[in-house]
């Protein structure tokens, strides 16, 4: 039976991202579109900057969902609160690092690369010492999708502001998925995405500023690079404050999916039992692949909650295993990148995919494709779920 | 009876955008989310970017939605096409010219503004002569959303190709609504927005380039000043030829959306046909407006068909009955904006609401908010239609 022309076939997305959109935030997302001046609007608006604040467990008033991808978030960081001829101390330990180093090279800066191999943390004492020799920013990935690795930010916002310089995050695949509670971090602007531990569709990228960051930002005596990530304009749209000026037309129904999503991961579930959740269905699922002989990149200690990254079992075909989940099985995981490419799985723990039924049905889906009993690694899921 | 929190109100979307989004396009927006690698997804891209072809009238394999709002494709237009130093004619005669121009500032070029006053076309001989003393490209808004004026385009593409320049289109509000043929007209990029003529939710921009163009971004020996427009990754993605090779996680549901609303405005209707229809729901309006008192800022021949930029008539508080036609019709109409602030209304003919029957609802109820007979307005209606 040929499926209609463009009819999409049933996935469970269990892979870096997307993940799974409940069906009340798809429902959200086709809400009638209204205008984005209009004051129904800003109540949206209002509500879904304040569950963000949330999220990012941060007082700032400039918080808000930049119009375009996780992405997007980061070249507003970038163009926001780094100068041409600035010194940046930035870390990189896989993909998003790289990109983030790029990313400074073309805004002008001078980037000091700290580096670690990919499937490791940075030891914040190197990032520190990168910084006494003076810098302007700093910028740390948080959760290194590429990897599934956490980054340690001790030691990092007191090395910045000796300095006076500013503490900058990603925390695409760590925000309301892995603990972070950004003030007390001392983190002075950080960026996310939607399509992660939110379970919202892609196309918005969470983001906050603080004052020592918008300070910087009202010193600038030239217009930055970007015209449409300029909070100084973008803030005047989204900003009470600011008189709700129009800047650009905001993606309405991404917003509406947003408050959504942002109503169940931090209105319905507790954000710290939310990461306890993440924490749980990360170790348990670890245990369950490790039956199976995968074995984590990331020693303990260093592991992102919300993104498993495993080698596969010896002798295991990676691409071919993971096209037969997605085309028999209709399940999503993610392949490496870079030097891991061909090398890793990364499996997604994100939100509703952080659950154990999910996460069954990837481990029976994925021992039959090895072609091994599921029993022993269906048990250490649900041991690791009873723990 | 209050409303629940966070209902929203019902609205017919007859303002500057967005447009009425049909429940269709909707629909299409609430699909499942699936994965902007998966080999299904990649199809849903191929559709998208054949039908946004046909939209523009072009042949160019470049052609795809920028993951950002219309305002975004401003900036990629720029970041890509744009060097610092190159020599750009920059047409002004509103709100978004004078955007543009400072875009064009931010880049680094050496902008030449060619002027008309706020609700004239610019002669194209001016922008002509202006090209004689040499350029790297010209910029014109084809649709300028703050006066409702259209731009023609004759002589631009051979005043640039004279110089090897490249010629730059913003026609965010002309596209499937107002007569344009991408090739025919020379034009060698070009970006549009979703919430117009298309009726598609806001958050991707409509892009185009041509062979010129990509030559142009080709020669550059630097990386441009932006990772997220860059076109030389972005095309690696969107262009079946470059391999789907991941840049950055697309607006999924957004790319439903757009594929959806393309399918109606070019797949259902022949674009011909929809740009009559345009130009006579423009032409209806403009009629039963006129008999109401109000007078439209373009004169003939230079009138946008998609925006309706009148005078309200002697006497008429522009602000408050604008209001009014929110709150007690839910009836979104805008209002002017730099010199025209407080002296104007902007009303859309956009797509599915370039129709009789939402025309006759705002007459009506604009009638009743001037406390005047609506009889004779709605008959002009009715003829214009009939005509």
């Amino acid at each position: 039976m040929s499926a209609p022309a463009g009819a999409l076939p049933e996935r469970l997305l269990l892979g870096s991202g997307p993940s799974p959109v409940p069906e009340r935030v798809l429902q959200a997302l086709a809400l009638p579109t209204i205008g984005h001046m209009d004051p129904a609007f800003a109540e949206v608006m209002a509500e879904t900057a304040e569950l963000l604040r949330e999220a990012f467990v941060t007082a700032n008033g400039a918080t808000l969902p930049i119009s375009g991808t996780g992405s997007a978030g980061m070249e507003a960081l970038v163009a926001n609160f780094v100068d041409p001829g600035d010194r940046v101390v930035c870390g990189v330990h896989g993909l998003f690092g790289e990109r983030m180093a790029d990313e400074l090279g073309r805004a002008g800066a001078e980037v000091v690369r700290v580096e670690a191999e990919w499937g490791r943390a940075i030891a914040p004492e190197r990032l520190v010492a990168a910084a006494r020799e003076g810098l302007d920013a700093m910028v740390v990935v948080h959760g290194e999708t590429s990897t599934g690795v956490a980054q340690p930010l001790e030691g990092l916002s007191d090395a910045c502001r000796e300095h006076d310089a500013l503490l900058l995050l990603d925390c695409v695949t760590s925000l309301a998925g892995h603990p972070l509670r950004l003030d007390e971090a001392g983190v002075d602007a950080a960026f996310s995405g939607t399509q992660k531990c939110l379970n919202c569709p892609p196309g918005l990228a969470p983001f906050t500023a603080g004052e020592r960051a918008l300070a910087k930002l009202g010193r600038r005596e030239q217009p930055g690079r970007s015209w449409y990530f300029d909070l100084s304009l973008v803030l005047g749209y989204w900003n009470a404050g600011g008189g709700r000026a129009y800047h650009h037309t905001a993606p309405i129904n991404l917003v509406y999916a947003l408050r959504e999503a942002l109503r169940i991961a931090v209105g319905d579930e507790w954000l710290a039992s939310r990461w306890e959740r993440h924490r749980r269905a990360h170790a348990a699922l670890n245990d369950a692949l490790a039956v199976l002989g995968c074995r984590r990149l990331a020693p303990d200690g260093e592991q992102l909650h919300p993104l498993l990254a495993v080698t596969p079992p010896d002798g295991a075909d990676e691409a071919a295993v993971r096209g037969a989940l997605l085309t028999d099985h209709g399940i999503e995981i993610s392949g490496g990148l870079g030097p891991w490419a061909g090398r890793l799985w990364r499996v997604g723990v994100m939100g509703a995919g952080a659950e154990q039924e999910p996460q069954a049905r990837l481990v029976g889906a994925l021992a039959q494709e090895l072609r091994v009993d599921a029993t022993d690694a269906l048990a250490a899921l649900e041991d690791g779920w009873r723990a």
